[in-house]
C-alpha cells in the first residue's frame, strides 16, 4: 500500500524497507532540558523552590509502519491563511511531493485561505510538476486572506469536494480554527486528518525553537538595519530606526539586533520603557549623539510604554516624531532615517536553514496523517521534529522572557540601559 | 570589579545588577532527548535492547557571579588556526567586546595561528574601535594558518608575552593542541585559561547542535546548486556536478542538497556507493538523462567508494571524468558541468543566524575564562549554550548517520537509491 | 614631477612612459550623436524643420602630459553633499588613490558637507590605507549633510587651510556652490581647481548619460518592485504600490519598471494623470483587478497630477488612501500593500557597473585639476568621458522625455494607457 | 493590421496613435564619436596623420510606420545557441511579448540550439503566459547547445515548419550560421525575416558598446574576487587567483578588476606577459607578497605568453602550477586559493541594467523583422539602439586595445608593471 506509485520514481526509487526506519509510536522527545539550580538562575522556570526537573515527554514525528488512509483513496487539501511568511511555498510542495510519494493522487489547493472554501473560487489542481520550482520565490502559491466562511461551512465544503485530509498553514488564529474543523469532523464522524503547520513569521507559538521563516525574518531584517546604520553614521548626529513586524512578540527584533551588532536601542513589546525622563530612550539617545555621534535602533510594532497601555497607531511614526520634537525643543541637531522593511522580509523567498525547516514538516504534516492523527499540528522542540495536539500551542503567544539570556545578550550587545 | 571601564559606556551602561542574572555552577543541559522505544526507530542510539533513557547533564555556558581573574590584571589573546570558516571574524568581535565589558584593558591577536607564536611575528592590539565592523567581512582578521611552533615553545611564548588568558578557534587538530597547552600551562603551575571555540565549517564536533560558519556554508552552497541545474536543464542531456568540502563528513552536501530541492544525488563519505555496475551511479544518472532529461549531483570530496576506499585526489575530477567515458562508451551523449565553490563559501561573512551564534559563543568563552575553566571549548547543545571539556568532543569526527532521518529525507528529496 | 612617489610603488611602479598614453588637450567627444529625419521621430530633438544635425564637441577627459601643479606643493580636499548615493564612497576612494599616485602628500575629507567648513569639526586625513576598503560599504565615509556657511567663509576656511584642490561631490545645488566658490577663489586669485563629480542618485543631470550610483538604485529597486509583485500575486486582489525616490525626474520609476517586467502601472512626475475618472488610474486598477486579479504600481515622489499641481506630501500615502477609498466606495474588495525602499535603495554599496563609473569620475577629476581646469565637473557622455563647465550642466535638472523611445518601452512593458 | 490582440489587452490598452512615435527610416546613429587630436592620443583610431574625424552612420533600431508582415500570418521561432548567458529567458520573453502586442499568434521554441531544427525535437509553443516569469532565472528555457544540421536542412525544416521569422542568439558562430540561413532563404525566394541578437558574455562583437550578460558577468565577478581578496588577505602570503572565463577577449577581466579594486594582477590576452625572468609575473608576486603580505590575481583563460603562444589547457591550473614551483623553488613560502566561477557567473540572472538591455533588443529584434530586415542583428552604439548587418559585426572578435584609457586605467587600479 506504501509503495510509491509516482511515476517519476517508477523503476528507480528504492523500497520501503531500504530507505527509512520508521519512527515508533512510542518514541518521545523531552520538552523541559534545562536542569535550573536556582530560581534565580537566569531564565529560570521552576515549580518549586528547589527548581525540581520535571520529564515531559512530547510525540516524535515521522513516517510511522501502519499508515490509516489508502493512499490512492485520499482527497488532500493544502490551504494557507493570513500574511505572508518566507517557506509557504516550501511547505506546500513538500506536502504534494511527500502525499505523491505515499501514492496520492488526488491533491489541490484551496485558493486565498479559508475563504477560499465559499464557492466562487476554484480549487488549484496540485502536482509535482507543478510545485516543482515554487521554492524558488516568495509568497504563496495558493495565495493568502484572513477571515471566510465559519466552520461548519468550512466542513460543509470539506464533504462536498470529497476532502479526507486538510493541511492548514497559519498562525495562532488559523491553527483554532484548524482546531475547530477537527472538532467538527470528528463530530459528524468523519475520517478526516486535518493536520497544522504553525506559520508566524513572529516565532511566537509556544514549545517550539522556532517556527519556519523567522531565520529568514532575522537574515533580512540586516539588510534594513545596515541600511539605517549607514544613513545614521554617514549623517551629522543622524539616527537610524528600523521598525520590524510582529504582533505581540519582540523575537524578530532582538535577534536581528543581536546578529547584526549595530543597534544600539532595541524596544520589544514584553520589556516597558519611557520615552522621557531621565531615564528615558530619549535622554540615552541624547547622550549616543554627543559620545558616538549617531544612533541606530530597532523596535517591535506595538511596543508598550511603562504605563503597559500599547503605544496606537504606528510606532515607527510616533517615535520618528517624538525624536523631532524633542531635539527641536533642546535646540540640538538629530537627523531621523526611519525605515520600515515588513513587506520586503515577508515576501522573500526562505533561506537555506528555513528551507530544510519547511520540508521536514511539510514532510512530517503528511506523516502525522497519514499516521491517522487529527487535530495536531508538527514543530521542532529541542532540535527534534514533533507532533503536539493543536491546543497545547495555541493557549497564548509565545514572547521574550526578559529574564532570559538571549534578552541579557542583546543588552550586553546594544548596551542600551533599563528605560524606566 | 565587574564594573565595566570601557570609556565608550563610562556613563551610560547599565549596573551589572540590573542587567544580567548569573548562570548557577549547577545548573545543567540535558545531552539526550529522545527516548527511543525500539532499537529500529529510526537513528535510535541505544545502549540496551530495551533502549532504556539515560540522563546525561552537561554544564550550562554563561556569566557566573565569582570571576576568578581580575580584569585589570588579564592579558588575552586570540588565535585562529586551520582554514577559513564564516563567522570567524564575528567570534574574534565578541571575545573583544565582552573583555572589554568586563575590564579588560590587554588583548591582542596572535597572527596566522599557532604560527604567531614564533617570533617573526607581531601581536595585533585588538579594541572595540578595531573590531567594531570586523564582522561585515568574511575571512579572519589574524589570519589563519596550519601548523606551528611545538606545545612547550607555545607556553613558552605565552609566558614571555605574559597571557593569561588565551581563546582559541579552530577544529579537531587545533583543539587537541589547545588541550595540550592547558595541561602544559597547569604542568607548569601557571594561571592561565585556554578556551576552546569549535571552528568546523564541516560541522564535524561531537554533542554540538552546530558549529558556526556551518549554516552560511550551506547557505552560499544554494548558489552553486542552483547554478548546476541551471546549466544541467539548459543544456541537452545536461550533468551537474557540485563538490562541497569537508574532510570527513558529509554534513553540508546533505544539508544543502535537502534545502535546494534540486539535487537528484547526493553522495557522503559515510554511505558507500558503486559508480559501475546494474545498482551504480553510472547507470542511475543514465535512467536520470533519459526519464527527466538531466540531473544534478552534489558531492564531497573524499567519497568513499562501495570497497571502503577512499578516492583519493579530487573526487569531483575523478567523478567527472568518469561520467564522460561512460556515456562514451554507451554511446549516449552527456554535457557535464562541474563547480568547485570551496573558496567562495568559505570566504563569505555569515549570515544572521550563524552572526547569533558567534556573538554567544564569543561571550561565554570569556564568560568561561572568567568562571576559572580552562581546557574546555564551548558549544551548543539542545538549543542551549553549554560548556564541555575539550576530550569529550575531539575524540572522534561527528558524521552524519546513515540511519538518521535526516540522511532519510535526503534520500526522499533526491529520490536516488542505494548505490549498491 | 609625475613620478609616482607612493612609497606602495617605489619599486615596483611603471614609468610613465610605459603605462599611459595622454589624452590631448584638443581630443573632442561628440554631443549629438543621432541624425533624426524628421521632427516626428521618436524622441526627436529639432532645431529646424529639417531637423539638421549639429556638431557639438566636448572637451575629453584624462591624464594630460602637461600639469599645472607641483603635487608636492597640493593640499586636496574632498567634500560629499546632500544625500547619500551608491557608490560616494568609491569616488572618494578613487580621488585619494589617484592624488597619491601623482604625489600628493596632503589629502583631507571636509566631514559633513559644506558644513564642515565651519570651525568646529575637524579635518579628517586621507590615505590610500584609509580608504582601501571602504568602496565595500556604503554611505559616505566622510559624512554628508544638507547647508552650510556661504561662499565667502568657504574660500576663507579654504585659504585658511591651504587648499589648492576642491572635490566636490554633489547634486545640482552643491554643483552651483562648487561654481561660486571656483568664481570666489579667481576673484581673490587664489590658484585653486574646484572640481565637481555629479552625485545624484536621480540621474537629472543635463548632457550625461548617467550619473553614479543611478544604476545601483534601479538595481535595488528591484528588490522592492519583486516583493511588491509577490504581495500583490499572493494576496486576494492585492495591489502593490512601491514608491521610488527622486525630486523631478522619474528615470528611477521609469528604468526599475521596464527592468522588472513586473510592473502594470508606472507614473513619473514628467507624465500628467489623472488618479479619477473614466481614464484615471483607479478605473484602469480596476479593470487590473478584474482580469489580472492583482497590479503592481511604481512611482515617483511628486508625481504630478493632471492640473500640474505636484501632490504635496507623500504622493504614496496620499495614492494609498485614494485607492483604499476608491475600492471602498465601489463595493470592491483591494488589499493595498505600499513599499518605501528609499533609505535601503541610498545606503547600498555600488554595484559593479557604478564602481567602474566611480573609478573613473575619480581619476578624471583629479586629473582635471591636475591639468589646471577649475570650475568644470566630469561625466559620461555617449559612453566617453568629459569635462564639461559647471554652469552648463546645472541650469535645469534633465527630465524623462514623453517623445523618447525609453518610455515607450516602459508604456509597452506595462500595458498602461494615457491617465487622462 | 497592427492594432494588439493579446487578449490581456483587449479593452485597456492604448491606440497605437497614443502610445509610440515611430523611428523613421532615415534616422541615423553616428559611430565614431570621438575626435582625436593626435594619433599619439589614447585609444586613438587614426586614418591619416591628421587623424581626421570620419562620420559613419548606423541605421537606428525601432519601430517603422510600415510593417512587411501581416501578424495572423507570421510564425516566428526563436532559438538559443552557444553557452549561457545572463539574459536570455529576458530576450526570449520580449521577442514572445512584443510579437503579440504585434498580433503575432503562432510563436514557437525551437530547443537546444540549431540542433532542435533536427527531427526528433518538438517545438516548444511559446505565449506572454509561458514567459512571463521567465526572467526571474537563468538559463534558457529553450535550452543550448553547439552544432546542429546544416544550413540547407535548416532551411528545409524552417520550410516544413512554416516559419516566417527567425530569431537567432547567439555569438559570433551563430550569426556567421544566422547570415547563411537569411541568404538560403533569399535564394530560395522565401519571404522569410533572419534577425540576430548578439550573446557573448565575453563582449566581443565588433562596433557595439556591450552586449547582454557581461554587466551582469562582471557584478558577479566581483563575488569570486572578494573571495579570492580575503582568502589571500586572511592567508600566511596567500595568493589569490580568479580565472574568468571567455575565449579571445579580456573584457571581463579587465573590468573585473577594475570594478573590484582589489586586484593587484590582471592578465589579459590581449597583452602578452612573460612569467619567469625579472620582468615576468612571479618575480612580481614575490615583491608583493614581501611588501603587501599578499596578492590578488585575476586573469582570462587563454591567455597568451609573451612569444604569443596561446598556453594550452587550462591556464588557471598553469599559472597555479607554476606559482607553486617557483616559491618552492625559491624556497619562499605562498599559499595559493584558485577559483573558477565560470558556470557560476554564466548561469546568473541578468542584472536589472542587462534587464533593459535585453528588454530592447528583443523589441527592437522584431521590430526590424517586421519592419522587414533581414540579415540583420540587434546592438547598442553609444547608448543608442541601431541595427546592423550581421557580416559587419562578426568580421573578427572585439577585444581589448591595450592602447585603450580603459586598459590604462586598469593598470592604474591594480598597480602592475609590464610583464616584459
Amino acid at each position: 500500500m506504501r509503495t510509491p506509485v509516482s511515476e517519476d520514481f517508477a523503476q528507480g526509487y528504492p523500497s520501503d524497507e531500504a530507505w527509512h526506519g520508521y519512527i515508533n509510536n512510542n518514541d518521545r522527545v523531552l520538552l523541559k532540558v534545562i536542569r535550573f539550580s536556582s530560581p534565580r538562575s537566569a531564565g529560570a522556570e521552576c515549580i518549586d523552590p528547589d527548581c525540581t526537573w520535571v520529564e515531559q515527554w512530547i510525540h516524535r514525528a515521522g513516517p510511522r509502519e501502519k499508515i490509516y488512509f489508502k493512499p490512492e483513496e485520499v482527497k488532500a487539501a493544502i490551504v494557507t491563511c493570513g500574511g505572508l511568511c518566507p517557506g509557504l511555498n516550501d511547505v506546500i510542495r513538500q506536502i504534494v511531493i511527500t502525499l505523491e510519494i505515499y501514492g496520492v493522487k488526488k491533491i489541490v489547493g484551496i485558493p486565498f485561505g479559508y475563504r477560499g472554501f465559499g464557492k466562487e473560487l476554484a480549487e488549484i489542481p496540485l502536482t509535482r510538476k507543478v510545485v516543482q520550482n515554487v521554492h524558488l520565490s516568495g509568497g504563496s502559491l495558493l495565495g493568502v486572506s484572513r477571515g471566510g466562511p465559519n466552520v461548519s461551512e468550512i466542513v460543509d465544503s470539506m464533504q462536498e469536494r470529497g476532502i479526507t485530509m486538510l493541511f492548514v498553514l497559519g498562525g495562532n488564529g488559523t491553527h483554532a480554527g484548524a482546531n475547530a474543523i477537527h472538532n467538527e469532523c470528528r463530530k459528524r464522524g468523519l475520517k478526516v486528518a486535518v493536520v497544522g503547520v504553525p506559520k508566524t513569521i513572529d516565532n511566537d507559538i509556544l514549545l517550539m525553537d522556532k517556527t519556519f521563516g523567522f531565520d529568514t525574518a532575522v537574515e533580512e531584517a540586516q539588510r534594513a538595519i545596515n541600511s539605517a546604520y549607514i544613513e545614521a553614521h554617514s549623517a551629522y548626529r543622524g539616527v537610524g530606526v528600523v521598525k520590524l513586524m510582529g504582533r505581540s512578540s519582540g523575537f524578530i527584533a532582538m535577534q536581528a539586533a543581536l546578529a547584526s551588532g549595530q543597534i544600539d536601542i532595541c524596544l520589544i513589546p514584553e520589556v516597558p520603557f519611557e520615552l522621557h525622563g531621565p531615564h528615558g530612550v530619549l535622554h540615552h539617545l541624547k547622550y549616543l549623539l554627543e559620545t558616538k555621534g549617531s544612533a541606530n535602533f530597532v523596535e517591535k510594532t506595538n511596543a508598550k510604554d511603562a504605563s503597559g497601555n500599547i503605544v496606537y497607531g504606528d510606532i515607527g511614526v510616533h517615535i520618528h516624531q517624538e525624536i523631532k520634537k524633542y531635539f527641536k525643543e533642546i535646540g540640538d541637531p538629530a537627523d531621523v532615517k526611519y525605515i520600515d522593511p515588513t513587506y520586503m522580509i515577508r515576501a522573500c523567498r526562505a533561506n537555506a536553514s528555513d528551507g530544510i525547516l519547511c520540508t521536514v514538516l511539510g514532510q512530517n504534516a503528511v506523516h502525522g496523517a497519514f499516521a491517522g492523527y487529527s487535530g495536531i499540528t508538527v514543530g521542532i522542540c529541542n532540535t527534534h521534529y514533533v507532533y503536539l495536539p493543536i491546543p497545547e500551542v495555541i493557549s497564548y503567544p509565545k514572547t521574550v522572557d526578559p529574564n532570559s539570556r538571549m534578552w541579557h545578550r542583546c543588552l550586553t550587545s546594544t548596551g542600551q540601559p533599563d528605560f524606566i
